[in-house]
């Protein structure tokens, strides 16, 4: 059977346990009405680094031998694995090499430099980010932590749905999102191993496809290119995540880019938590594609919440047009 | 003394308890480190209908005897405090009348009538509302239940500090926004009972600044006009409150509108939740005007979370421009 076992989930939460946050479960009557089945929201939004990113990330730090974790770590990443790497290295005392496309937004490197991380910079291309981590690995010795082809990172990142099922009760399903597939492999093989005959549901963008139609096919797709604002969501399933969705997911439901962002709004209206696009792609499945069907109730994990606010957002008019007044001055006539 | 007692306070508690949510602390190390002092966020956004307002509003219709509550109550209020009272009245089983100004956003009507809250509309004076809930209440014979110059309402949002101070243990300072005052009116009374030697800090957009000017003379100011974005904090103080915070609040910090929008989106960066404009004033007061100064820990009331997500957000050009791709079609060659 490939990948983790379960209780290499089980493992990796112990490994976890007091370093991480144990983020809580939200609800919603109104989402329940909309949904027309009681739902509940993972809030990895919540967790350290803004992403479920740090769990598998901090397994895989922490499962390191001393010789190995003295050598540091590399990986390439622009977003949150870049970022939730970077701090899973500073809670070991390790350096971590971060290899980023130059195009890559400032904020986000700022990001993986605050929280320690060392920025290599390359060109925007697949090619070069990989011969610039192999030249990083040549020269540090630095081991490598792929951000979901490792099934200590899946591992990881099951203890969402480990710790999500243990607060909600029995549920009839769950939802996560899918890209290369380490969060969904993970809590399908929590999930299913955790609670008999729960449905297990990847959710995707229609923009990029490729676990959709690699599992209707039964043979692993590429993205031909992506269109989608759920940027977490834009890399392939490789082999090792493709073998282990096979085997335990019930389906894959696709969203269009209108239903994110419905589905975005509508999280930051109704449960007031700020979640990035990719972590809306879930609660879209659920709201307007019917995946919770025949479901009483469901688990959806919300991945995370790091986008950035000030350009996603702008001051109405009052606020950058009109004059402020002066902070203080003399009492008017009342 | 003026206003209700802290008794009041812990009898409100007692009502509310089970009707309402004992909202969580949030906390930001990041945010710390900006204010350089440990900060309590005391998370009322994710309080029933999105605001503390409920506390106050709830605790005024349970006090109601039968036959009074038997006739209904009424408001005026386009904001928070309508929303409140008419979830408050449904809690109750009894009719609520809310009279707005016409030129009131649908969005925020719509989410009374949700509430089941009965509009009645008005033109968009302080003359034309206050007549045309006197005649409201001469049809009806509602009981009106004023956003904050009521003991039994400020004697409920002082119910919000006592939860925060024992979930936060011993802190040097609370801090909440003003604008009629019955938040931190209640807070004052809350706070200074239950922890000798409490700051008591009231924060203010200076684009609304009566009560700073109102202390400062020792005489009720009023505003002339009021120009800032924080929409929740327009009203000006009474002399019920007036009178409270005189006697139990350590001053007033004023804040600018620059201010507030940065900490608005740093409380929507650091700590993943919406919050309202009103609602990040005191987050201001303390990053940006050293409002805790010499305090080591200080709890945050964040009062609300109700803003116009889609007014406030323009999704990244590619989610808008670019064209989606159908949602499902023949796999292409991998």
């Amino acid at each position: 059977m490939p990948g983790p076992s379960f209780s290499d989930v089980c493992q990796a939460r112990l490994r976890l346990a007091g370093r991480i946050h144990r983020t809580p479960l939200f609800h919603s009557q109104q989402l329940d009405d909309l949904a027309g089945c009681r739902l509940w929201f993972k809030c990895e939004n919540l967790q350290k680094t803004g992403s479920f990113k740090v769990r598998g990330a901090l397994n895989a730090v922490l499962s390191l031998t001393p010789a190995e974790a003295g050598r540091g770590v590399v990986t390439h990443s622009s977003g949150n694995h870049g970022a939730a790497l970077a701090w899973a290295a500073r809670q070991r005392g390790i350096p971590a090499w971060i290899v980023v496309p130059e195009n890559t937004p400032a904020v986000k490197q700022r990001a993986i430099e605050n929280y320690g991380g060392q920025i290599i910079r390359c060109a925007p291309t697949l090619e070069a980010r990989e011969e610039t981590m192999r030249k990083v690995q040549a020269e540090t010795g630095a081991a490598l932590i792929h951000p979901y082809d490792d099934d200590r990172v899946i591992a990881g990142q099951g203890t969402a749905a480990l710790e999500a099922l243990e607060d909600a009760g029995p549920v009839d399903a769950i939802l996560a999102p899918v890209s290369g597939g380490g969060l969904l492999a993970g809590t399908a093989i929590a999930a299913t191993s955790a609670l008999a005959g729960i449905r297990v549901i990847g959710c995707e963008p229609a923009g990029a496809d490729d676990a959709f139609r690699s599992l209707q096919s039964g043979q692993l797709q590429r993205n031909q290119r992506t269109e989608t604002i759920a940027d977490g969501l834009r890399a392939a399933l490789c082999e090792r995540t493709f073998a282990i969705l096979r085997e335990k997911v019930h389906g894959i439901v696709l969203v269009s880019e209108e239903e994110i962002l419905e589905a975005l709004y509508l999280a930051w209206e109704r449960l007031k938590l700020v979640i990035e696009p990719s972590a809306a792609v879930a609660l879209a499945a659920v709201l307007f594609r019917r995946a919770t069907e025949g479901c009483r109730s469901a688990c959806v994990i919300l991945s995370g919440g790091n986008l950035d606010v000030r350009a996603w957002c702008r001051a109405p008019l009052e606020a950058t047009t009109r004059p402020t007044r002066p902070s203080t001055g003399p009492p008017s006539a009342a």
